[in-house]
């Protein structure tokens, strides 16, 4: 090597265990095999995968993965102690956790002397023995041993000599790595700071001891694993590494129980591009955006679009003076390329806007507006009229480009809706209940009158339209509506309330979001299916123009 | 005074004005009003109103302050430093900051030597008269004066001589707060306090002798400005304030550009409850998570249930140890007392729910139900189940209610619905159009059909079922529904997505959720109303029991 190589940091995803306990995620097996793939793919060297003592799903999970490997990361199983007044050997708990077949185990034991004694019951002395039995047990079986030292920044404020001595007994027993927790998140990175410290020397002692009398046990090794409830998870975890931990705990988006775990997707950038340690390659870091926005797909629940790093609006420019100067030099604005983190910079269109931004937009669309002209401000004030209805063009970028070519007199006319019915029948006990829809469309002067069914008032008016137009635009068979989201804007007023729905739309090699808005929430879909459509054959028309030329 | 004081923070809330900043937020001068009495109520001392020269509604808005001034707090009118290149007298950005009233004005210049020669294209020298000019010109007018250092941090690390003297000039031209800026967001805390010890250090000699010279000029005191683009923003204004800075700006939820600010609901807890600094009193602490609430209401954006102090889920537990250990002792699971913040605990019913969960959640509404019968094993089943097919109980307990009701065989049947329909048409061109609906309800053995109308499918059916069961159920006529979510739960799919509806409903004393689920957006609607009318009428029951009792 002639390159002096970056101090090496061991990455320890737990989404699938500590992840999935954040309220209102639920995951099924599928879902946590496609996720460890990825993470696999991302380059995470160690993945917890579950608790199979305690879970069904978790069990079936490590068999699948025995049976169809992951390619480089250590697949973890997670797993307490032994319970009092026990051997470790008949802890069944133990046992399913050797049937997961995992060459690493995570054992959590109790550092608190508070959580000892109120807690489990149990007597001091007791707790180190289930700690030490449960590592020596599993390390006869040939496990290697991760030791998760549970509430270790409140144990070690209470009895310092008691939770260290849980420690000590764990790596006697053989476990290779320590690994800190701030279960309840309340500790500040000052204090994570002075205790890993402390840990790192008293346990450097130790570990010269240790391999003087046995081969077996090499020098331990130092993991944080921090909680948000401070909001403190990714500073707690930044300030144990820049003390000496070289293992750093997190899940994707920071999920977790309350306020979540530490959020490997800004841990990672933050320790590699800020701080220099070397965690995955770097062509591995330019997938995290995209393994944020899968994992979140996947574990269905919307991604953070404000998220530091790989948020939709990480790299967003909103305020007029931002986007002039971004525009001149991205280093004024921006604390690293997005590239390197496969997120993209935006130009973002709202009533905020300025003029700069609006042109700035309607450039990344190839539509050239002269500040000069009246044009350009008319576009504008059309979009704050609007966005003080309730439509929003921050993300429906398609129904901005129909609004600027309306009012620069080039939006195409394709068809004219002359008219929607809806029916909808709904019996107490039926599974799922079709709804019907009519459509009345004129195109070239003909007059279309369809009708078709779906399994939803929106899918029956998609179904209709599509049906009145594809005779006259065959191109409309390859379009999908390939995501539609609904928000109540002024929830407060009921059934009444105004909806604005937001519906994308691809024709297989792009996708494209168009927006409606109304108190009445078919209305409201309509209007987004229909100017889906019609940025479909708008993009056809260019493309086939874009040939001809 | 007896008992030592707490060291004293000043807090800075600029929600109004780089909260606004935050893609997706926009706000009326009636929200800005609103929001400003909240934030005076909760004690913040400075809250920054917005812009006055760069937005119209920011000018209205301090107009309307002058009016009807705040109780307690300083409301502060934010401007950047004059343009090059002409005096500060002929700036209209600052004729328009004076007009807006305030006794405090933030004007912010640039730090960082690159902004000033690639973003304003001008030299150091005019960018120092810059700041120096406008802010004497302002205290010549009578104003106070806060001074922002925008981009503090990387100006300092790029030419730390000539950002000292950006805010040496500001300071000899009587600006009495330094507020450095993480303009950016990419500072990590370790440098935050770095430099903020350098600038207390320096500031404090140059206060020395400033004062000698003139007694106009106090001792600069020090601000941080931070913003999350690292995930860092709590954690850096920490540390910025045990550096020895004494005034800290941030946002109510964090809000602003990009990733957002500071969040004051996190820091304000943080610096109070575990650092010992005075920020606001008691009392009003303990009004922080309805303030984060009320705030996120006004702005209509829905709150992070997940945010750290203040999230619905901050105090919640959900896995099975967990709610046994903080049913027998909540230290051993929460950082502070959840009422200490005006949040309180909850016991959460979900997928992974154990046995020990489903009879503590039973336990809060008033059911005793017995761990060794089949019941508590059954309503635990039933849920898992109906977790699968994308129901969530975790929001809808009054639906959760029901359904353990049922199992236990108790389950009154106030109506029966026999069917429903539902018709619309919508007419292009027509500005709203009207649902329809028919609904057939059995009561006592008899039937009735009922239709109403409504600006909506789901009002429509609201009014006819309501219309329908009114004369047998008058209390119905108090009934309202509060709140209406939609959740698309497998988005990929389009319109023919699985959707989940909540439906909050009130009785003008109480408030409670049911849920829906169907492929059908107008059946799952209709499941969450029907049960959000059934749960109304079992608590009226249950207060007339227990009148009579």
């Amino acid at each position: 090597m002639t390159t002096n190589p970056s101090p090496q940091l061991w990455l320890y995803d737990t989404t699938l265990r500590d992840g999935t306990q954040r309220e209102g995620l639920s995951v099924s097996i599928e879902d946590k095999l496609r996720i460890a793939r990825r993470l696999d793919q991302l380059g995470i060297p160690f993945i917890e995968g579950g608790w199979p003592g305690a879970n069904p799903k978790d069990v079936q999970f490590f068999w699948q993965l025995q049976e169809d490997p992951l390619k480089q990361a250590e697949i973890v199983a997670f797993c307490s102690t032994r319970r009092p007044n026990m051997t470790a050997a008949d802890e069944p708990m133990l046992q399913a956790i050797l049937a997961a077949g995992t060459r690493w185990v995570t054992i959590f034991g109790k550092s608190w002397d508070l959580h000892v004694t109120a807690g489990l019951k149990t007597t001091l002395e007791e707790n180190l023995a289930m700690i030490g039995d449960t590592i020596e047990y599993l390390r006869s079986q040939g496990r290697r041993v991760i030791y998760d030292a549970e509430h270790w920044f409140d144990g070690y404020k209470h009895n310092q000599d008691y939770a260290l001595q849980t420690l000590e007994t764990a790596i006697a027993a053989g476990a290779e790595w320590l690994v800190l927790c701030d279960t309840n998140g309340g500790t500040l990175p000052h204090e994570v700071s002075q205790i890993v410290q402390d840990v790192v020397r008293v346990t450097g002692d130790w570990g010269l001891e240790t391999r003087k009398n046995s081969s077996q046990s090499p020098i331990p090794k130092i993991g944080i694993h921090t909680h948000n409830d401070s909001e403190m998870a990714v500073a707690n975890a930044i300030a144990a590494v820049m003390a000496g931990a070289n293992m750093v705990q997190g899940t994707i988006n920071g999920y977790g129980e309350r306020c979540g775990n530490a959020n490997l997707c800004s841990l990672i950038p933050n320790l590699q591009l800020k701080l220099g340690y070397s965690c995955i390659r770097e062509d591995q870091l330019t997938q995290l955006t995209e393994a944020s926005r899968f994992v979140s797909e996947v574990v269905n629940l919307a991604p953070d679009e404000h998220a530091p790093f790989v948020g939709r609006s990480a790299f967003a420019h909103k305020g007029g003076i931002h986007v002039s100067a971004v525009e001149r030099n991205p280093l004024t604005y921006e604390h690293i390329q997005p590239e390197q983190v496969g997120n993209r910079r935006r130009i973002v269109i709202s009533e905020q806007s300025g003029l700069s931004n609006v042109l700035a937009k309607a450039r990344t669309f190839g539509i050239e507006l002269d500040q000069q002209k009246a044009e350009a401000r008319q576009i504008l004030q059309r979009l704050k009229d609007l966005e003080s209805e309730g439509f929003q063009f921050e993300a429906a970028e398609a129904s901005f480009v129909l609004l600027m070519h309306e009012a620069l007199g080039g939006r195409q006319q394709f068809f004219e809706i002359k008219g929607f019915q809806v029916h909808c029948d709904l019996i107490e006990g039926k599974e799922t209940s079709n709804a019907l829809a009519t459509v009345k469309v004129a195109v070239d002067g003909k007059n279309i009158l369809e009708a078709a069914e779906g399994n939803g008032p929106v899918a029956a008016l998609d179904a209709a339209l599509r049906k009145a137009l594809v005779n006259f635009y065959p191109q409309i068979a390859t379009f999908e509506l390939t995501d539609y989201k609904v928000r109540i804007l002024n929830g407060h007023t009921g059934t009444a309330a105004k909806t604005r729905v937001l519906v994308e739309s691809g024709n297989g090699h792009q996708r494209w979001t168009t927006v409606g808005v109304s108190t009445n929430i078919l209305e409201a879909s309509y209007q987004a299916v229909v100017e889906g459509l019609e940025y479909g054959l708008l993009l056809h028309c260019q493309a086939e123009s874009a040939l001809k030329a």
